[in-house]
C-alpha cells in the first residue's frame, strides 16, 4: 500500500503492520497576506542558523520593533516548575523594563530547557546579540529589550556559536546576508523559524478600529506536540511547547496589554490540547509599538488603557482574544498526527473553572481521542472522562446530557439526555464523527457557566512521531 | 511482513502503513496452581452466557462462599460520578448487610454503565438470581448477599435474559450444566469470565500464617484499558474498568477487612495506569469466610480484628497489600498494546500525596509513554511531566535528580543531578530502555516521602484496539 510517509520514518526493526487512513494535509491553511495588512514599525526575518540538521530550513527568527514610540510588551509563560532558560530570561527582561521590550529572538530545534547554568548563559547571549541589532536600528544604547524563545528537544544545549553568528548576520553593515524586512515574505520567514513538527507556518493578520482609527494585528505561533498549555502572567504561580507572538501597531499601556493578554490566553491557548503534556517553554508574547497611533496636540502618545478609556480597551481586548483563538485553533488543526478538529463545549457548570476542568479532561482522554481516530461514536468514554474529576459541587448523573453537534449546521444528535441513554442512530453518529470537524457538547445541569476546549484525535502517526522524536 | 494480529483487525479503509515491533506474549504469566493452595469454602465457575459474540468464551463468573461461618465482605469502588449500576447495587448490598456478603457475580462484554433505570433493574436481577444459588447452598433464606460486577462497553444494556439463564444453569438440581467447583480449573474458569481485552487470565494464590495458623489467599483481576483507578471505600467521596476480587479462608471482622482493603488498594490498584482514563465500574472486592479459622473453646469464631489483635491484623494487612500489588502489576503487564513494564519511583517528596501525584503524572504522560514505546531515552519529557503539576510546596529545579534504574541489578544511569543534566551515555540509556522492564526514579529533594506507580508504554496496538473497540 502507498505510504504518505517517507520510507525513512518507518521503524525497520519492528515487525507488525498497521494500516491507517492518511493524515489530511493542512498546508492550505497557510495563505498569503497583503503587505499592507501587517502592523507598521516591525522588521522580521527567519534564517537557517544550523540548529536543525536539514540545510536551508529556518531555525532562527528575529523580530524588531522600529517604532519611534516606546514598545509595550506583555507575556504569558509556562507554569511548569522546570521553566526553560529563555523563559526565565524573558521574565527578567520584562520585569526590569517595566513591561517594555522591542525585540523577539526565537530558535527552533532545541528548547534550551533543563540545561542548567550553561542554558542561562546561552539564552542571555541570544538576548544581548539581538540587543546589538536593536541599537543599530535605534542608534542609542538601551538596557536589554529582547525577549527569547526556544523550542525543540529538552535537555540538550544550544549550538550557541551558530545561533550568535546567525543573529550577527542580520546587522546593518552586513548588507548581503541581511534579510530583515516587513514584506509578507519577511513575516513568512519569521513564522517558519518557529516550527518544529508543524506542517505549515501559522501566520495570521487582521485590522481593527477604535473610534474610526484603524490598527493592525498580526501573529504567528507553532505547536505541534507537548501541547496542553497552562500559562500565566510573569507573576503567575508555578505549573504548561507552544510559542507565539502577537504584534500590533496600536499603542497600549504595558499594564493594560498584560491584562488583555492574560484574559485572551486563558480563553485561547490555555484551552487547547494535543496530547495533554505541558511544556517547559510555552510562551506567548504581545508587542504594541504605537506606530499607527496618533499623538494628541501636545505630542503626547495616547495609549489604549483600561483606566483611561474602558470602551476602547474592551474593543482591543476582545479583538486580541478572538485573534488568539484563531492562532490557538491552528495549533490544534496541525496537532501531531491529527485527523480531527474537535470542539468540546461544556455547559451548565457551576463555575467557568469547573466547565474548563471537564472540557480539559474530555479533551485529554486517550480513550476519547483514539475513538475519534477510529471514528467510533463511543460516547460512553466521554461520560467516563466527565465523571472522573471532582468539581466544586458533585455531578448529578440524572442531570447530564451529551450530544454530537455536526459543524455543517445539521441537527445535533442527542446521545444521553438527563442521564438516560438515547436510542442512538449509530449510522447518523458515524456520519457525524466521520467529518474532520466535530463538536462534543456536554450539559452538566448544575449551573449556567460554560467553557470551550479544542482538541484533536490520537493516531498511529502521533505514536510514530513521538516514539522517535529525537532520531 | 508477518503480522502478529489477525488480518480482520486491520483497518481496511485506511491507507498508510506503520510497522511496529511485536507486542510480547504475556501468556506465560498464567500458571497452574495446585488445588490445595486455594482458600477453603468457595465454589466458583465461569461460563459462556452469550454477552460476548465469540461462542464458548467465558463472559459470566460466579463465586459462592459455602463456609458455615458468616462471610465478611469489603470493597473499594470507582469514584467516577457516573457509577455503573452494578457498583451502586453492590454498595447498597454491603451497606444493608453491615459488611457481610457471600457471593460475587460478574459479567464481561458489557459494563451496564450509563444505562439508566433499566441498568439498575438488570443489576438487581443478577444479584437476586445469584442469591437463589446461595439459598440452595446454605438451605436458608437470606437478604441479598451478592455483589455484582460488570465490565465492557459503556452505555449499552445487558442481554439480561441470557445472563439470568446462565446463572440458573448453575443451580443444584441442574446436575448436567452445573460447573461450580473448587479445583484449579474452576478458579481458572472464573478468572476467565472477568476478561475483556486481557490476553491471559489473572489468577494468583498464596498462603500466609498468623501465630502458626495457616490461611490461604487467592485473587483474580482484569484490565486492560480504561485503567487509571481511583477507588475508595463505599463511604468514599465521588470520583476510576478494573475488576478484581481477593478471597481468603481467614476470618476477619468486616470493619478490619475494609480498613485493610482500603490501605492495600491505595498502594496497589490506585497506583497503576495503562491509559490514564478512569472507569465507571472499577471494583475490588475482598471476601473472608473463616473456613480455615478455629473457634475458641466457647465455640466463638476468633476474627482477625485491628482492635482485638493489632499484630495479627498488621500481618494480614501487609499480606493483603503485597498480594494486591502482585495482582495490580499483572494488569499493567497486560495493558492494552503494552510492550514495556515501567516502575515510576518518586522519592524525596514533602508528602506521600505529592509523591503519588508526580508518579501518576509521569505514568500518564503520552509523550513519556510513546518515547518508551520508541525506546527513545527522551528523559526531558519526564522532567516536563514532573514540573507540570502544583505540589504542596513548589519544586526547586536545582534539587531534582532523575535516573534510569535497570531491573537486571546493574548500575543505575543518572540523567539529571540536582537540576544539572549529566553527560548521558546514550548507548547505555538505549540499552536500559530496550529492556521490557525498567524503573524511572525521580528524586525531588523536598522531603522524605516516596511513592511508586506502575505503568506501560503507548503503542500503535493501543491505538488500534481503542480506535475500533466496539466493532
Amino acid at each position: 500500500m502507498a505510504s504518505i510517509f517517507p520510507k525513512t520514518t518507518i521503524f525497520k526493526r519492528f515487525s507488525s503492520t498497521f494500516t491507517s487512513k492518511p493524515i489530511p494535509s493542512k498546508t492550505h491553511l497557510h495563505k498569503p497576506i497583503p503587505d499592507v495588512a501587517f502592523p507598521q514599525g516591525y522588521v522580521l526575518t527567519g534564517i537557517h542558523a544550523g540548529v536543525k540538521k536539514v540545510p536551508g530550513v529556518q531555525d532562527l527568527g528575529i523580530i524588531l520593533s522600529t517604532s519611534i514610540h516606546p514598545t509595550s510588551a506583555a507575556a504569558c509563560f509556562t507554569r511548569n516548575a522546570f521553566k526553560a532558560a529563555p523563559v526565565l530570561v524573558s521574565q527578567q527582561v520584562l520585569d526590569e523594563n517595566g513591561g517594555r521590550a522591542r525585540a523577539i529572538v526565537v530558535n527552533s530545534g532545541c528548547a534550551n530547557a533543563v540545561t542548567g547554568k550553561q542554558g542561562m548563559e546561552d539564552a542571555w547571549a541570544m538576548a544581548k546579540a539581538t540587543d546589538t541589532l536593536l541599537e543599530q536600528e535605534s542608534r542609542h544604547k538601551k538596557t536589554s529589550e529582547t525577549l527569547v524563545m526556544s523550542t525543540g528537544v529538552i535537555g540538550q544545549n544550544l549550538p550557541i556559536t551558530k545561533i550568535l553568528s546567525g543573529i550577527e548576520s542580520q546587522s546593518l553593515n552586513n548588507t548581503e546576508a541581511r534579510t530583515l524586512g516587513s514584506t509578507f515574505e519577511a513575516w513568512e520567514r519569521a513564522a517558519k523559524a518557529f516550527l518544529t513538527t508543524d506542517t505549515f507556518p501559522k501566520l495570521r493578520a487582521r485590522t481593527f478600529s477604535i473610534r474610526g482609527k484603524e490598527y493592525r494585528l498580526a501573529g504567528m505561533d507553532k505547536g505541534a506536540g507537548m501541547i496542553h498549555p497552562n500559562m500565566g502572567p510573569p507573576s503567575g504561580q508555578l505549573h504548561a511547547t507552544l510559542l507565539g507572538c502577537i504584534l500590533t501597531d496600536a499603542a497600549v499601556s504595558p499594564t493594560s496589554l498584560q491584562t488583555a493578554l492574560t484574559y485572551a490566553v486563558e480563553r485561547s491557548f490555555n484551552s487547547i490540547s494535543v496530547d495533554g503534556d505541558m511544556s517547559t517553554n510555552d510562551t506567548i508574547v504581545a508587542l504594541a509599538n504605537g506606530a499607527a497611533s496618533v499623538s494628541d496636540s501636545s505630542g503626547w502618545l495616547q495609549e489604549i488603557d483600561e483606566q483611561v478609556d474602558p470602551e476602547g480597551y474592551e474593543v482591543f481586548r476582545n479583538e486580541l482574544t478572538s485573534f488568539a483563538i484563531d492562532l490557538a485553533q491552528l495549533v490544534v488543526r496541525d496537532g501531531e498526527g491529527a485527523t480531527k478538529f474537535v470542539t468540546v463545549s461544556v455547559e451548565g457548570a457551576p463555575s467557568y473553572e469547573d466547565a474548563h476542568k471537564v472540557a480539559s479532561r474530555i479533551s485529554t482522554s486517550a480513550l476519547v481521542k483514539t475513538a475519534l481516530f477510529g471514528e467510533d461514536a463511543n460516547w460512553g468514554r466521554i461520560l467516563a472522562a466527565t465523571g472522573s474529576i471532582p468539581l466544586s459541587q458533585p455531578i448529578d448523573p440524572t442531570k447530564v446530557s451529551v450530544s454530537f453537534v455536526p459543524t455543517d449546521g445539521s441537527t445535533p444528535l442527542p446521545l444521553l439526555v438527563n442521564g438516560e441513554p438515547e436510542k442512538v442512530d449509530e449510522a447518523r453518529a458515524s456520519e457525524i464523527i466521520a467529518a474532520e470537524d466535530l463538536e462534543i457538547r456536554v450539559e452538566l445541569g448544575l449551573g449556567s457557566e460554560a467553557a470551550k476546549y479544542w482538541t484533536c484525535d490520537f493516531s498511529y502517526e502521533y505514536v510514530r512521531i513521538n516514539g522517535d522524536y529525537r532520531t
